[in-house]
């Protein structure tokens, strides 16, 4: 071999190299919402918000629609789910969500995720699954037991490829979630070992450090089903309701008596949406000395979340009046997605050595 | 409405009803095979025979490679499987299945296998999974417990949708696969209760009546991880090897000493494959009489099996010298199977509410 020749393989070989580098820094964030009702207050501070930060930060960016994962517990309400996918991508479109950055998506037509999740299904072992403290818990919350449906029990396998499909590499996560993310990596590493490659990278989470919201009862966290969630297309008299409601300080019943900051519903968003700081801290002083009644506290935050939640409200009315032209835009999506998923399967297959034709 | 009209209404809704009828009254038939290594006469009784009867009695029958069901305990070994494909197609071309009557193809060609998969795991629990003697026993026989592999409990799911992407309404069967059709034709009454309609049909079975065949050593049932196996494949020699080996009466010292029939393998094999019964009644009784040497039986099964293996074997290996052949029969008919399974998926999804584009 010539020394001309010699040079050349070496360069090739870090042009190669560099480029390998390059493309495993690239960051592939996938994030999603389930389609079973419009997404609320809690959705916005707890992914929404986090998701408008990432498709400017990531190099490509994901967003899911999990019909396929909604129906693992709605398997006898479809129409539930069906409905939903237009509503979730309205408030995610509403919020900022721009689908020139974001790759927007229906789960269900992504048929290479139902091919993944069949093939990783053998990686994982009955009781790993059950094991999962985010799949124990949920089970434990519906009560289920033993009658947990195959397929719910088996989410954090369809969560899996879910992300991988896409080779997504970078997943933001609630805490709560995070033991979902580790049972995706030991499958990543299962796949690598059996599969012998580098067909799937090791998965990144970033863990979302926003509190999670309390509902209006101030009991547990805000949810549809717990019926104590403000909407993000609620109207404005619905939102002054809603606060009205709210759950402060049940020994505070006279303006004059000192009032309780902790666990008062009302500081509690007041902290989150209210981006006068100092002020809130004043009110809270006061609150706490007595003279402060419920009804200014409660004001203040109508007026918040009105200036929150109005542009979003207005842009989902706006661009609910043309849900044709939402369609086109997951259907342009799911193209894209569809084109990441069958450059993914067919090293899928090539590494199995399942390509038969 | 004129009379007229209200007769060609009656007239159109029985012609409809009639062709409903006539397609409920098809006979789609779905058989398979695990490619996890050659065929042998175990098989052979088992189920190809039976499959070739089929393929002239069905109105349309397939064969599938179930390769993605073969990987759920050999996900650690691809290769494996990926060999053992050609081997099992070889094995059946070679028996005599007919690529223009029966459609043969790969199952992991057919990706709406896996989403069908996927969507039917929703309507079985885990219970119901751990309840079916059939995984049962064979979790026991594996030595797995709460570590089998998740895709291997799911199994049953996997081959209610090998048998329904298909339409297929008619499964010969073994006695001990009964409950995985029973579980299949509860996926298929909670499907139609769920999604409201009439996309799949109850399935019924054909049970062979074939005696399981024993294996050389006559302890178990004859299978390739007991190596009591006579192959498809098998050489003259090695089936006089092998033959050689079995097991007959252990007190049948002398040729003159009274041997026993019950449990003597030789007897076994030649009452399923020597067509002259009376021939064989009359060595029976001469057998149990005394006089009669394993050396005569045994020369006589050997010839028998020599008669059946010999002409499959020719086919075989004149079939195996262009595998590429072989590889395109198994292409047109993934093709034709890819065809069926697009066109349920589209029923499916449009009675699960999922088809949006």
């Amino acid at each position: 071999m010539g020394m001309g020749l010699w040079q050349t393989c070496v360069k090739l070989a870090m042009i190669w190299y560099t480029n390998r580098m390059k493309e495993n820094k690239k960051m592939t964030v996938l994030t999603g919402d389930r389609p079973t009702g419009r997404l609320h207050l809690g959705h916005f501070v707890g992914s929404i918000e986090n998701r408008l930060k990432l498709q400017d930060e990531a190099d490509t960016a994901y967003y899911m629609i999990a019909d396929v994962q909604a129906l693992t517990d709605n398997a006898d309400n479809p129409e539930k789910v069906r409905n939903n996918v237009i509503e979730v991508a309205l408030d995610n479109l509403a919020c900022g969500i721009d689908p020139t950055k974001t790759t927007m998506f229906i789960q269900s037509e992504i048929p290479e995720i139902a091919e993944l999740t069949v093939y990783f299904l053998n990686l994982v072992t009955l009781a790993r699954l059950k094991r999962n403290p985010t799949v124990k818990n949920e089970m434990q919350q519906k009560g289920y037991e033993e009658d947990v449906p195959a397929g719910f029990l088996c989410y954090p396998v369809s969560q899996t490829a879910d992300i991988l499909f896409a080779k997504a590499n970078t997943i933001p996560v609630g805490e709560d979630q995070l033991p979902v993310i580790e049972q995706a990596n030991e499958i990543v590493e299962k796949f690598n070992r059996f599969y012998g490659g580098e067909v799937f990278q090791k998965i990144k989470t970033i863990i979302s450090e926003t509190p999670r919201l309390v509902g209006l009862d101030g009991g547990a966290k805000m949810s549809k089903s717990l019926n104590n969630a403000i909407y993000l297309s609620d109207s404005s008299e619905e939102i002054e309701r809603k606060v009205g409601l709210m759950y402060t300080d049940p020994a505070h019943i006279h303006v004059e008596d000192p009032g309780h900051v902790e666990g008062n519903v009302v500081f509690a968003y007041l902290d989150i949406f209210d981006t006068d700081k100092a002020g809130v801290a004043e009110l809270k002083k006061q609150y706490e000395a007595g003279g402060l009644g419920d009804v200014v506290i409660k004001k203040r935050l109508i007026g918040v979340l009105e200036d929150l939640i109005t542009p979003i409200r207005e842009r989902r009315e706006y661009l609910a009046k043309d849900p044709k032209k939402v369609m086109e835009i997951l259907r342009e999506g799911t193209e894209r997605a569809r084109e990441a998923a069958q450059a993914t399967m067919q090293e899928v297959r090539s590494a199995m050595k399942i390509n038969y034709f």
